[in-house]
């Protein structure tokens, strides 16, 4: 039995993604040593227990740079030099236009440099405190190039897997365009949903429901943060803004050639483009991922209605758990007004009968 | 103590809203007439108890139109005329364009006709096959106008509240004006992003999470439906589409400059634009209604690290349910790759530290 030797990484930013990456080493006993150009913040985190504050005896052979995407390549640059054996690695979400400037500042020193990306979701949206499992059973994508050797690419699997995470492995320009796609453009027009209600009639807003909650949800983020992501891919996300705004062009058009024949009255509106939109949005929804990573399938979703008060969702989910029925989801819908809420368990469609059944037998209201 | 007497009432158009209608006025032991053009739709709907197909002897005093909108103004105006003393309300989206449509067709009947729109939420999207508590806990508007008597009215809030839900009035424009921004503009939203998958890399789609989920989910919905919801409400839909293409332009230029600015990097870039709708996004989150009608509040949000099998929701909820927390709102969080999923639950930021501090103690594994 050999035991995986442990590393001396130096992490260099000690934000919430560098002190959670310092914090998941130490918790796998790793050597950390921290760096940061604000000495206060690397001591907090220091005494949080991510590592040590740089040192002159240290020989960290991989090096995180957890810094904002804009200053990646310079500091990434800095330290390629003063380590000269260490592989680095960084945390950006944005992967090509780093790249392309460290090239540019430190050209014979690619090959030491490989890019990562920890997807930590919802997370990276919370309170600026680290903390040791904030990448555990997330993806980590990493964004090899031909210049580097295997080791090199192995100690940044290493490093994601130390975290906890599972390693995706794309190349820089791979995972701009999917992040352009399923997280950058989201977030915008999420926003610009949300921004929407800012100067609405509060009556108005008042009759929304579940939908535009769930379409708002990521107008949660901290602005300046991804102000910076967005602008740091804007090539990529630019290509699927300008698709999208022209499929809302569209879109438009065709409403006002509605409007307009609705009151010549002349011709029955061709209401083709709307009506393709909302097809094709329910087609790209079957393409998103289920929760283990195969094909998306759908579930039996049972919606039950319970007294919103202490204890019912336990009595709820205990005579699920009974019927040794795995709930694949759970969504709460509230209701205004009312105390009382729905839930829907979402489960296998071979188990939703069972699961029906045995409820109603217990005695819960089942809707329809 | 007096009763509320029994009604007589005539539902014509038997699809998933009629007959639903049909079921909630039988469970409530009224006397339902029914009527579609389609007359096996008519016998199915009565057959499963929402009432008898129409027959000579009835003498509605309520008269409820569950036709597509752009039919409610033809068949509003047939049955106000075939029956010159009953009350007429419809079921529809959209309220100002069918009225308008009304109000040339039959101007001298127009007192008797006040618009309804019960607003079942996300079941709109679900089988065709109605139910007695559709419109349970959800909101039901309806858009009296000035002609309107308060014994006509009277007898559209009796329709709502015997449907088990919750009133609350507007007018037609005021009504058209609230569903395009919080309902018709987020639907178009979430299938535009949605139909961006379609031609996707499969390898770019596999990377997204939560967010393109939640941001998406409305995209389900039945795209012949919405077609004509949209249609229907096309100058309201127009007005708040052309503000957000009119934003997206302006997001889209600011993000040209700044690709050009990188490539030129003889200017700082002005990320203004783009950080002004992710901050008035923040700022829009906070005007959503909280689920019990008030202004809406943050929750302390606990995410608890569970394996993905049975049983395990109902510990973690009887756990909760010991405390005597409330769950505000629960959140499935799956992981690619992984069996074991984050389950983030929302409770009252007073009850938080209580709950966090028994689930620990119970030996459940809470992040950070």
């Amino acid at each position: 039995m050999t035991e995986e030797p442990t590393r001396e990484v130096l992490v260099v930013g000690t934000g919430l993604i560098g002190t959670s990456i310092g914090l998941a080493l130490r918790a796998a006993n790793n050597r950390v040593w921290l760096a940061d150009r604000d000495i206060k913040t690397c001591q907090v985190a220091s005494e949080r227990g991510a590592g040590q504050v740089l040192g002159v005896e240290a020989k960290p052979t991989l090096i995180v740079i957890a810094v904002p995407p804009r200053s990646v390549p310079v500091v990434a640059a800095e330290y390629l030099t003063r380590f000269p054996a260490a592989t680095v690695t960084d945390v950006a979400s944005v992967k090509s236009l780093p790249l392309s400037r460290l090239a540019e500042i430190a050209p014979n020193q690619l090959d030491r440099f490989v890019g990562g990306h920890p997807m930590a979701g919802r997370e990276i949206a919370g309170p600026m405190s680290g903390r040791s499992d904030l990448f555990e059973d997330r993806l980590w994508a990493i964004t090899p190039t031909e210049v580097n050797g295997a080791e090199r690419v192995g100690a940044v699997r290493w490093l994601a897997t130390q975290c906890g995470s599972l390693v995706v492995a794309l190349t820089p320009a791979e995972h701009d365009r999917a992040v352009a796609l399923t997280s950058h453009v989201p977030q915008l027009l999420s926003s610009l949903l949300a921004a929407q209600l800012v100067d609405a009639d509060p009556g108005d807003v008042a009759v929304s429901g579940q939908g535009l909650r769930d379409a708002t949800r990521l107008a949660d983020s901290v602005p300046d943060l991804w102000a910076e992501i967005l602008v740091s891919n804007a090539p990529d996300v630019l290509t699927v803004l300008n698709r999208v705004t022209e499929e809302l062009v569209q879109v438009t058009k065709a409403l006002e050639r509605i409007a307009e024949a609705d009151f010549r009255r002349d011709l029955p509106p061709d209401i083709g483009p709307v009506r393709s939109v909302l097809e094709r949005g329910n087609q790209g929804r079957t393409t998103l991922p289920d929760k283990h990573g195969g094909a998306a399938h759908s579930y039996d979703s049972i919606p039950v209605v319970v007294d919103d008060k202490p204890g019912q969702l336990a009595r709820l989910f205990a005579a699920a758990g009974e019927a040794e029925v795995n709930l694949e989801d759970v969504r709460i819908e509230h209701t205004v007004g009312r105390q009382r809420a729905i839930i829907e368990l979402d489960v296998d469609p071979a188990a939703g009968p069972r699961l029906r059944t045995l409820l109603q037998e217990s005695g819960w209201h089942i809707r329809g």
